[in-house]
Parts: C-alpha cells; structure tokens; sequence
C-alpha cells in the first residue's frame, strides 16, 4: 500500500504508548500525542481524539500492548489476567463500533493461549498480535477499495457522510472514502458531495481534508442538503462506512446516515455501506440489538466554545442510527461486494477462526 | 391576539425607521435596533437580522412607509415614484419567500392609487396600508394556528425545521409554531423536536427560545437526527413553514424542509407546512420555478467565528429547498387545511382582490 507523504500517521506503537494524531484538533492543526496509560487512552477513544471503527480497533489492541508494558507482575498467569482486565476497561469507552471488542477479543485471546508462558513472549506475542490486526487492516481496506471502485461510473458523483477515509482506519484509503481515492486512482472523475455531520462535524473537519490532500474534488454541504443535491445536481452513489452490521445487513454508522439512505432511495439513488467484516457483528440477527451511544448535550447546543441554543435547552444526542439493510443495495468489504439478501451473503464470506 | 408579555417585539414603526429585534443575536441577547434608512432596513433582511417570509414582508413594508418619510419631494408624482423605487429596491434584498413582493406590491398599488395627491395623504395612506398589513398578517397567523391545532392529538409528538414562529412572523404565533401553541393553549400535550437547521441554525437559536418562552416541551436535534427520531421515538407530525408556495402546492422552505419531509413520508408521518396566503404564488405553476438563494460559503465552512472545515473547501450552500406537494398532506392557511390536490384547494381560497 502507498501511503501518499502528504497523509499524516493516525496510529502508532511506540516504546511508553500509544501514538495517536489528536483529530479533535484536525484539519487546523496535526498534532501528534502519545497516550502512556490506559486512561489517556480510554479518553482518547472517549473523545473522538481517534475515531472510526477500524482506528478504535487498531488503537484498542496497542493498548493492550500498553497494558502489558505497565504490567509489573512477576507471574505470567497473573501477568495475563491485568492484560485482559486492561482490554475490559478500554472496551468500556464506546458501546457501538463493534471493532472496538473485535480487536480486544483478538487481544485476550492471545494472552490466553500463552498465559502459562514467560512474561517477555507473553508481551511479544501481543505486539505481534497487535501488528498482525493493523497489518490485516490495512489490506483489507485497500481491497475493499478496489472491489468498490468498480461499481462507479467513469463520472460519478458521490454523496458520504461523516468520515470513514483513512483517519477513521489508522491508514491511508480507509473505507468508504479509499472507494473514491481508488476510483479516482484509476483515472474516473470523482465528485464528491460531504455532508458536514453534525453535531462533530467529521465531515467537514476530516473528510473533506483528507479528499483535498487526495486531491480529489470535494464539495461541503450541511447534512440536511443532501436530498436537494440529489433532486437537483444529480447523484450516483451515496457511500458510507459503518460501525456494526448485522447479520442481516442492517447497519449502524454515523448520526444521519439513515437520513441519507432514506433520501436516496426517494431518488433511485444506489447506497453501499463499506466497512471491514470485522465490522459484522454475527451474533445479532438485525439492527435493534445494536446499542447506540448517547453523547453529551452540549455537542448539540452549540459547537466548541459557542453557544447557539437557550441555555439549559433539552437535547437528544444520539452518535449513531441504524440504516435497515432494505435500504442498503451493497455491502462491500474485503471479500468483494455483497448483495442482498444480507443473511446469505454476509453468511458466505463469514471468517472460519472465530477463535 | 394575546401577546405574552416574555415575548419580545419583533418589527414596529416608529418615526424616523423600522425597529427590528436583531435576531441574528438571539437567542443569548435581545437587542432592538433602528434602521433609520432604506440600505439599512435592506442590510437588516439580507443578513437575517428580520427573517421568515411573513416578517419579512411586514418590515418591507414598513421600508415602503420609511421610504416616504426620508423622501425629500415635493411634487406629489415624483415622491410616489421614489417610495415605488424604494420599494424595488428593498425587493432586491432576498429571491425567496414570495410575501417580501407580495408586501412592497401592496405598498406600492397605495401610492399608485393616490399618487396625485398631496404628500402628507400619501404618507398617511402608506403608513396605513403597512399597519394594515401586519394587523392582518398578525389575525392571519393566529387564525391558521387555530385551524391546524385541531390537526394534532391530545398528545402528540411534533419534529418542526427552522423557526417558523412569532420571530419569522413579527408577532406572538407566528405559523407552524403558532399550531404547537394553540395546540397547547387547548390543552393538548405538545412535545417538539426541534430541528437546529444549519447553517444559521435557526431552530436551535429561535425555535427553541421560542418553545421554552412559552412554555411548550423542546428538545433540540441536529437535523439528520430527525429520520432516526421518528423511527425511535415515534412522530405524529412534522409542521414546518413556507417561503414560496406554487400553484400545484409544492412549497419551498429552509433547506433540510425536503429531506424531512422524505422521512416523514418514510414512516407514514403527516406533513403539514403552515402559511398565510400570502406565501402562496399562483403566477407560477410549480416549485421548479422558485429562485432558490445561495448563500456564502462561510456560513456552512464554519460557525461564527469558528472554522470547522480545511482553509479554501468548495461549499455548496442553498438557503432554501422545495419539498413537491406529493410529500405535502396538507397546507394549513388562514381559510382552513387545504388537502390535494392543491392545484383545485389552493385555488378554491385563492384571494379575490389581487390589486
């Protein structure tokens, strides 16, 4: 994978921490910040500092790495059991993205295979784990980008919401947004329309940077202007990522991706979630059992420092929505892209080690 | 009409201008202020310190009764063509809500119609004509916030877009929100969804402010919340304003109008836009003919004095949407709720002196 220098680092392992790029901070600043316990992680995570389903996996399993850094017990067995406490205190920082348990499943699970054995390969085979799940992300994000590319058109101009590109994945392409850098890749005019997302507003501080650094044309619109952009200026795609998907297809993503389907559907519009199968959460049979993250009022009633609301206004705050899977015309993920019906095809390309 | 005393004054005439609560400071200061010339007064509607079709057109035509008061004539044909220049000029201001021409015409068939006669009757006559225009627009609202009261249930859950109350109307009802209020004075439990409506966020500085004013239950969303509230919380109406309404009912309003009224529609939720006739444009057939404003980039690369999006992003921002009468259940007026098809209810109340 190429990784244009103008793309800054997301995720790192260093020695002491976690290396993260504050994107709370982004597009106006890069900063760089190491998080050296597991707190300063879990409030990374907490606050958005590093976002995205697949980057809060790859984050979660370096710190389980970290966990086993602080670690000053002399017994491996005891050693093993503060690693997994350490995977089930992060794992409490966000409910919806199910990468976050995914990567801290995987985490556990090796410490538990070689829980009897010394402490240094204890620690080394968690950075090797850890590694492993960056380096297998990373792939499988460039792949799903291929396999999306093709489904548009030589000009195609696409509607995404929130940011699913390579700050949400720790890497260059990401999902939703390495569909588009590919295609563009491949020599097809790319247009695409950013819906801001509020009340984060990930869209216009993320997306529509990492498009112009990409260099591919990027259009800011508020969220609620994304049906008249399609009645008006024509549209070929709505593409987003997702931060769990049923087993039938249903799929959480970002606040007002459900909107954005709904609009599309009104206008034949073709919608395709692209995420990671590390994303399909196999043990819940549709959207309801998926729980959705409640934020803090104050996202909503105004944005940083400002105020725009009454003070103590009342507000609903929910992060995520569920898109039912009638509403979604593909899934594409590393394996290729998938049609309904969901449960058939999800079924098929299920992962066999499930540990 | 009962004003409650907590709500402020919105546009009067006094001599020497139109005062105006600037509502561009809401909802954190209530400021007055004088816009003692016509650049001023067309400043004030242009950056939004008056908004809402209504309102606008109230305060135009006090522009009109301004116009004649600086107007320095003395011959009485020549000082009825300056305050029909005023009036033209003022109708430079905003493309949108048809009531700011719709107003200045009114004003300008009075100096026509005595344009012969002496200056001090002119003035008279225009200052009469303005008054009469905001006394009728003021019984209108609170007539058609009678009507569509009956509409809602004895409990019923409301999501409303932009601020479409006493602010955007000059007065206590205003439209949409002035059904939530009678519905509430009737005793019926209101509870609102408020849409904050980016850019300008309309609904969470004015709406919200309004709601709690009167004491009627607000909670504030961001807009692509509403498809996921509806699907959630479950929604009896979605009432929202309008800015244009064509002959066949397809009705332009703040942009996100549309895409909430595609969900509503989604999940078999009535759509009900409330407006005096004024709004009504029968001179054109169908919403394709509504001039939609755009409006400054700044406005959706930021938030005030914060920039959210990369330095130099393209931005895509129309004010306005046009929600097509498919997705309209009907049009509350002050003659009563208008049903499809439109092109027959809408004519059947058409107003018979059309000057």
């Amino acid at each position: 994978m190429t990784t244009p220098t103008t793309h800054p680092r997301v995720i790192w392992w260093q020695p002491g921490g976690v290396g993260l790029l504050d994107q709370t901070l982004l597009p106006h600043e890069e900063k760089e910040i190491l998080c050296a316990s597991l707190e300063s992680l879990w409030e990374a995570i907490k606050s958005l500092r590093v976002r995205g389903a697949p980057a809060i996996g790859v984050s979660a399993a370096y710190g389980a790495v970290l966990a086993g850094e602080l670690c000053s017990e002399t017994d491996p067995a005891r050693f093993a059991a503060k690693v997994r406490e350490g995977c089930e205190y992060l794992a409490t920082s966000r409910p919806t993205a199910v990468n976050l348990f995914w990567a801290l499943d995987r985490m556990k699970r090796t410490v538990d295979r070689i829980a009897n054995q010394p402490i240094a390969d204890q620690r080394k085979a968690l950075l090797a784990e850890a590694r492993a799940i960056e380096t297998e992300n990373n792939a499988v994000c460039e792949q799903l980008s291929i396999f999306g590319a093709e489904l548009l058109g030589d000009e195609s101009r696409v509607i995404t919401h929130c940011n699913a590109g390579g700050l949400a994945c720790g890497n260059y392409y990401g999902t939703a947004l390495g569909v588009m850098l590919k295609a563009a890749e491949l020599g097809k005019k790319v247009a695409v329309y950013v819906d801001e997302t509020r009340p984060l507003l990930q869209g216009s501080r993320l997306t529509a940077y990492e498009l112009m650094k990409a260099g591919v044309e990027a259009t800011l619109i508020c969220d609620n202007m994304a049906a008249h952009v399609m009645k008006t200026k024509g549209v070929d795609a709505v593409i987003f990522g997702a931060d769990r998907i049923a087993a039938n297809g249903d799929a959480a993503n970002k606040i007002g991706s459900y909107s954005l389907a709904i609009a599309a559907k009104a206008h034949g519009v073709p919608v395709y979630v692209a995420a990671p199968l590390s994303t399909v959460d196999y043990s819940i049979p549709n959207g309801d059992a998926i729980p959705i993250e409640e934020r803090a009022a104050a996202e909503v009633s105004g944005w940083q420092d400002s105020r725009s609301a009454p003070d103590g206004v009342q507000v609903y705050n929910p992060a995520f929505d569920v898109t039912p899977a009638e509403y979604i015309t593909a899934i594409i993920c590393e394996k290729g892209v998938l049609y309904p019906p969901f449960e058939v095809s999800l079924s098929s390309v299920r992962p066999d080690v499930l540990g």
